[in-house]
């Protein structure tokens, strides 16, 4: 079990042209070539990924980012977690014994999740955390600790603790790919992306990694993202830039309320741009935080295991946004509509059958449909739909990004959820996953 | 598109040795050996079964169920129709144009749904019935009638009209089989079931039919029942029983107000045995015809699209039974956990994950999980699992009949689900069936 360096997997950033992603004018998107454009793209930040052997693939495990220590005093950071019931021991762990608004330094390890493990995972989530922290060199408190993997398998404390350690000691400028691939479990690619931003007060950047993929069941998969900058901002400003951020781009794909034992979002500002984030800079900077977690967001879904479509249901004219949110879920859960669009048919009855039954005893007779563009459903029936335009929904379902519009013709509630589809591989990977 | 004679499919009955079924003491299961075990078992009934050419398989979809001539007036009858918002056109006019305590016909349909048809739609319908209603020599409002296929394509009133008639003069004894077959969309084979039952005045028999399959979304299946006795009721003694009997088997597995669009629960009792059910025998009737709805239900389950199993999930300890219910859901719509059931694997960190995430933001410290009877969790954590108990899970997980018992450990909520594995058959049929 000795550790062994990270195997240089290649960097995908896909979908690197979903036409559901964007970044704000002012903002530049860092392409692989150009660097990495993961969470060591900002300035001051180290990272390091090992394999130390929970995997019995010999796959990177273990890894550990943190802020260079020159600019550890001014570093703000926030961070957001799961709300499930049985949250692993990392998580409460960080949750309830870090400065979430002071972390330094996160470690991570994949090939267990340390979740439904007791007392002994509350130990070990704290070893890990001591020994990075002791290796780093500063207080425990300032570390979070995360996992992700197999549910219920007991770790042992002395080994997690000597390699959380190691690779506490292995931290490098430029490290964030290895940090990136040491926290894949399912994931095809690695998934990192990272912006430079002109503010007022000069260039700042965002970078972003994160593992998850699995998105058909968006509730159950294990998602850990790691989100860096260099722009200097105070603690309230990290916070509400996060929340806001992941309830545009996680949650979309996601649905809040509905996380994994695991789930965990850590937001880390290590100032060493130099640029302070000004509060008229504050909406600039939250759209280019909101785009790369989009980014990201998008890759977990186009990664979705079997999946080879990402399709984006917007609902509107609901009796509210929570209605619409709801509908959304609906459409985004249906494994009968999943399956129509891993097939590419156009069979909207799925699309309204699964809508109709989250909005049990409503009438909807102003409710219309549109698939790829095409109406297909007006005054709350079945359009008569032309030859020509039957051809372009037809040619439409066959593309990589597929989009529903469901408008219920109540009231003026809107929402809008991204999910992939479901085919063959789906149930390859998952019946045959053993434990 | 003259009409054809159904084929004779063999009637499987299945899941005939499920353990997660029995009749109560006093009544007798009905094998096909015997008799057709269906709806025209119980006397005082005919049925029908045409291919019109709804179907371009050339399968039957027309089929008519009624009570003979002498029993019309005796007869009582209660439905139960889906809240989906978009229910189809046949469900609003059996619902709101029929007496649904005095049906004594029924035509039906498979091949269309006709839902999100509009006005059109409604037309056709109750064309369908009327042209039914006068073949049968009664008045339209005693007739109900109930579609199933595809969604959102237009039929021709003048076609179903005259189809409707031809399956109606086609009524005949023992005719259930027919009618059975007539409904079927996905269906692997006829789902018919039926009783004898002693009660103080003495025989009466129980018939019941369906058609739904694909049961990995039982939302978005639509299930059409038919439900007959030759016991004499009240109507609302058959309001009521009906009620409770679908509580307990179809609201099981397809959980309440999650319903396509079209599914329809119909129940007719001829009282053509010349037994009245007296207020004593109310309770082993109720049994009974639990016990035939909840067989019916497993067939469901069990003829699930590429389903090979059926697991049982009981939830209890929750803080009430409708927490319970939802919880039950979340493990039963869970992809994740589907997958690891078709797999064999006992994966129960799903289950547990799952579970979870239905249940935000609480804490389960007492919470345990049995999966095939042997105990995975204990206090919140998972449990030491010795050898040979590891041994009986694994086997375990290999049988048809899984069983899952989750222990929230919080208060004495309780619920019950039944539900199917996911496996490849149903990414087959569901991405290929085109519209």
């Amino acid at each position: 079990m000795a550790a062994a360096p990270a195997t240089a997997a290649p960097i995908v950033v896909a979908p690197a042209q979903s036409r559901f992603f964007s970044v704000p004018a002012g903002a530049k998107l860092i392409e692989p070539a150009e660097g990495s454009p993961g969470v060591t793209f900002p300035k001051g930040f180290l990272g390091s990924g090992l394999a130390v052997g929970i995997k019995e693939s010999g796959r990177p495990d273990m890894g550990v980012l943190c802020v260079m220590p020159e600019w550890r005093s001014s570093t703000v950071s926030a961070a957001v977690f799961t709300t499930n019931a049985f949250a692993a021991a990392p998580v409460i762990v960080s949750k309830e014994e870090c400065h979430r608004s002071h972390l330094v330094g996160l470690v991570a390890n994949s090939g267990n999740a340390n979740a439904c493990t007791g007392a002994n995972g509350l130990t070990v989530a704290r070893a890990m955390r001591s020994s990075c922290a002791e290796a780093l060199g500063i207080a425990s408190e300032n570390v979070a600790v995360a996992s992700t993997g197999i549910i219920g398998v007991q770790l042992d404390a002395g080994f997690m603790s000597a390699a959380a350690g190691r690779a506490a000691r292995a931290v490098a400028p430029g490290g964030g790919g290895d940090f990136t691939r040491s926290i894949m479990t399912t994931d095809k690619y690695p998934k990192e992306s990272a912006v430079e931003l002109s503010l007022r007060g000069g260039t700042i950047r965002i970078g972003v990694c994160a593992k998850g993929a699995g998105m058909i069941a968006p509730a159950l998969a294990t998602m850990i993202c790691v989100v860096t900058t260099d722009a200097s901002l105070d603690a309230s400003q990290a916070a509400s830039l996060l929340h806001d951020a992941v309830n545009s781009s996680f949650n979309k794909v996601t649905v809040d309320g509905e996380m994994s034992t695991n789930d965990s979002v850590f937001f880390l500002a290590s100032g060493a741009s130099g640029v302070q984030v000004a509060p008229s800079d504050i909406p600039l900077f939250g759209e280019a935080l909101k785009s790369m977690l989009l980014r990201i967001a998008l890759m977990m879904v186009a990664d979705g295991e079997g999946s080879t479509k990402i399709i984006k249901a917007v609902v509107r004219g609901a009796a509210s946004d929570q209605e619409a949110a709801r509908v959304c879920r609906a459409i985004a859960d249906s494994p009968l509509v999943k399956t129509a669009m891993h097939g590419g048919d156009p069979n909207w009855g799925r699309v309204i059958s699964s809508a109709g039954a989250a909005l049990a005893g409503q009438s909807l007779p102003n409710s219309s449909l549109r698939l790829c563009g095409v109406q297909v459903v007006a005054g709350g029936a079945a359009s008569r739909v032309a030859e020509k335009e039957w051809g372009t929904l037809v040619a439409g379902m066959k593309q990589p990004e597929i989009e529903i519009e469901l408008d219920l013709g109540v009231a003026s509630g809107e929402g809008e959820v991204f999910f992939s589809d479901l085919g063959h591989e789906y149930i390859t990977i998952n019946a045959e996953y053993h434990s």
